[in-house]
């Protein structure tokens, strides 16, 4: 979907340059098509369970809409994800609340709504049960569970370890899931996991739906009547290759857990599965303008969007393929570093590629730039956030505006004695 | 200025339940008292020096026409930083246009606003140059130099280092100057550098100043006639201790650099220093709300910000001091890790504190969070960002107002297919 056309990117039918000069740059451009397409590879692997959207990967209301109306449920983490997953369509029984710290006020609204709740902590269930009963509702519940597990993956994105803030110790589950038969106005129903993010491994996610099984078989003894056992997202990309997911390789590797699973239990929870990177990583590029090029240390290319637009270079250490735009698909000559104009030394989205000859004024392109991307975008420096366009065949449509000056500022108040 | 009565924290005369009753949490908070005091020490230990305040950590424009009104100059580092500096009030002619990526937007508006602009490569020489011709001006500027230096701190904000992205190389420094004399439209008056930030020691400082005026010495005999040297910020604040920069040990240690340096030039170019962290992390906290309690593998309070809103300890594992706001001055009694409401492991505030009883409901408060925090914030997981609040004595004023779930749709457009 991004292909060389006269050494021009185009993405799908679209020349690159006639967005940019719609929207400047720096743009963030989604391939409907690609998205379309990991849509599909997920319904033909995982026909057999039941798919969520992570909404934190990228909560565009457009991207969203397109899963909501290809049936998927959403994983939300904030009351902020939550409204913006009903505003997009997805059906609220599909929907999971999840999230180590929510507010009373976060709460409330998400018991309003109807929505199933992942509860992280014996406060937690106090609370939803005190305000269920308030407002009157039942509300569905899962337990997260920290099953222990570590996978091969950044420390800051593993989140099934002992150690981390994440979910209930599976030796105090059953006394959280005793507690919540008991207690009014929240029914168990679920069991919530979640080890991490871009595992490429199967074996940690082999691991983890094994223990929740087990979990599951002394649930049912105890009476819980399980809906659905959730097993998060976490599915990695190939950042370094064509950045996609091996989602059969997943599925080949849970469907027989899951089948001897259910045949030892005496009801049939669904598998749910709440991949986010997986999904929409690869449906998007990030295209920035090169500001000058720098022959220092290293040749150092300047480019207009930096960590400011694309944290995970800086924050993770990540990788993202990059590309000059307008040379697309043109032998690489030398070697580059690809530089953001954020005032930190970490401010760096590529390190010693090989490209083409860079020139003032022409166009990196940052792939896999999707998940994690905008969504964790902010103004530092200064820097207004840029828009998003979303292409579908041979037309394009700018899916976020880009800021300027004036949302920098439209929050602040200057007191009196200071103007 | 921040100080327990009855065990509750005071900001100034500000009991701080008022401003949370008005705002709501998450909310960061400034004590004018504290930035007027940090002015008056730079004042008294740096008269000798220019002073400009460095945007980029914090810019609220309330907080920078304080600033400006107390006769600081700004260093800014895009546009943006520049538009807002502007309309701060501070004199055009101490502001200093960095920055190591500019657009070619970028540079026309800072030519037209006639400030001085600091050039970190050959090829933005050129077109700052044919920008400034074509529109009849004359540029004022100063080469960012790399000294090369490595100052203790985090590699990710230690910016001259030989390998950094910032600056020309001091080998080429000379024939940058030398262009610069030669081509329209530019003059060359200083010399601008920056080594990094949180920096404590002084010698790094007294090393950098020490090459700037060997640079100028030989500028000098060029014929570069020079207005100003530019040391840059850096200076480490104690965020273990009282928050506060040490800054008179970084006055004496550089004014006999600077004295014996002048001396051995012929113009008396001022000394400018760009402060951002020392002038506003420390008058200024995050107060965050306890959302629920674990006792898990830890004792982890969940509080409702995150590094979506200072995002210091996850991307730089940094450290700052944390306290029971409801409780404060009260002795320790448990160890708690104190966890946003981010869906990934790394979004810990404080790790291993000892705290007295932390329950649901309860206030923590992050102190020196005036750097680097706000201008940081994005709304990452869906969450709105927080208000900004000034305390002044006994009153208090909204100085940023809380965005709400609007904000997070206000730029999106939905293509008429999918609505
Ligand atoms: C609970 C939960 N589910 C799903 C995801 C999505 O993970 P990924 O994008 O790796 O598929 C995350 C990511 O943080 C998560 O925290
Ligand atoms: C050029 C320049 N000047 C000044 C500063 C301010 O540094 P500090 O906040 O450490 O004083 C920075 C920080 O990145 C900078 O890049």
């Amino acid at each position: 979907m991004f292909e060389a056309r006269n050494g021009v990117l185009h993405i799908e039918d679209v020349d690159f340059r006639e967005i940019v000069r719609a929207t400047g740059t720096p743009v963030y451009v989604t391939s409907r098509m690609l998205l379309e397409e990991n849509i599909q590879t997920y319904r033909t692997h995982f026909g057999w369970a039941r798919l969520l959207y992570a909404v934190k990967a990228n909560n565009n209301l457009a991207l969203m809409r397109i899963f909501a109306r290809a049936g998927f449920g959403a994983d939300v983490f904030s009351a902020g994800e939550l409204y913006l997953a009903l505003l997009a369509g997805f059906d609220r029984n599909y929907v999971l609340f999840n999230g180590n710290s929510k507010s009373d006020e976060e709460i409330e609204f998400g018991v309003r709504t109807g929505v199933r709740f992942s509860v992280d902590s014996i406060d937690e269930l106090y609370t939803i049960s005190e305000i269920a009963s308030s407002l009157g509702r039942t509300v569905r519940i899962a337990f997260r569970v920290n099953p222990d597990i570590s996978p091969e993956t950044h420390p800051k994105i593993a989140t099934g370890l002992r150690t981390s803030k994440f979910g209930i110790p599976s030796e105090e589950i059953f006394e959280a899931y005793r507690l919540a038969l008991e207690l009014p106005a929240v029914e168990p129903v679920g069991v919530h996991c979640h080890i991490g993010s871009q595992i490429t491994d199967t074996s940690p996610f082999v691991e983890e739906l094994e223990k929740m099984f087990e979990i599951a078989k002394r649930l049912e003894e105890m009476g819980v009547s399980l809906e659905f056992l959730d097993m998060g997202g976490g599915f990695g990309i190939d950042y370094e290759g064509d950045g996609r997911a091996e989602v059969g390789r997943f599925a080949s590797a849970l469907r027989p857990i899951y089948e001897r699973g259910v045949a030892e239990l005496k009801s049939r929870p669904e598998l749910w599965i709440e991949p986010g990177r997986s999904l929409v990583a690869n449906t998007t590029v990030l295209i920035t303008k090169v500001n000058s090029v720098k022959r220092a240390y290293k040749n150092f290319v300047a480019v207009d969007a930096g960590f400011n637009l694309l944290l995970r270079p800086a924050m993770y250490d990540a990788y993202h393929r990059v590309a000059v735009a307008n040379k697309f698909g043109l032998e690489g000559e030398e070697v580059y570093t690809v530089v953001g104009p954020i005032c930190e030394s970490g401010d760096v989205l590529a390190k010693d590629r090989k490209l083409p000859r860079v020139e003032k004024g022409d166009y990196i392109v940052v792939f896999d730039a999707g998940a994690y991307g905008f969504a964790m975008s902010s103004q530092y420096n200064g820097r207004p956030r840029c828009a998003e366009v979303l292409v579908d065949g041979s037309s394009f449509r700018v899916i976020r505006e880009k800021e300027g000056f004036g949302d920098l500022i439209s929050k602040q108040v200057i007191p009196e004695d200071l103007l």
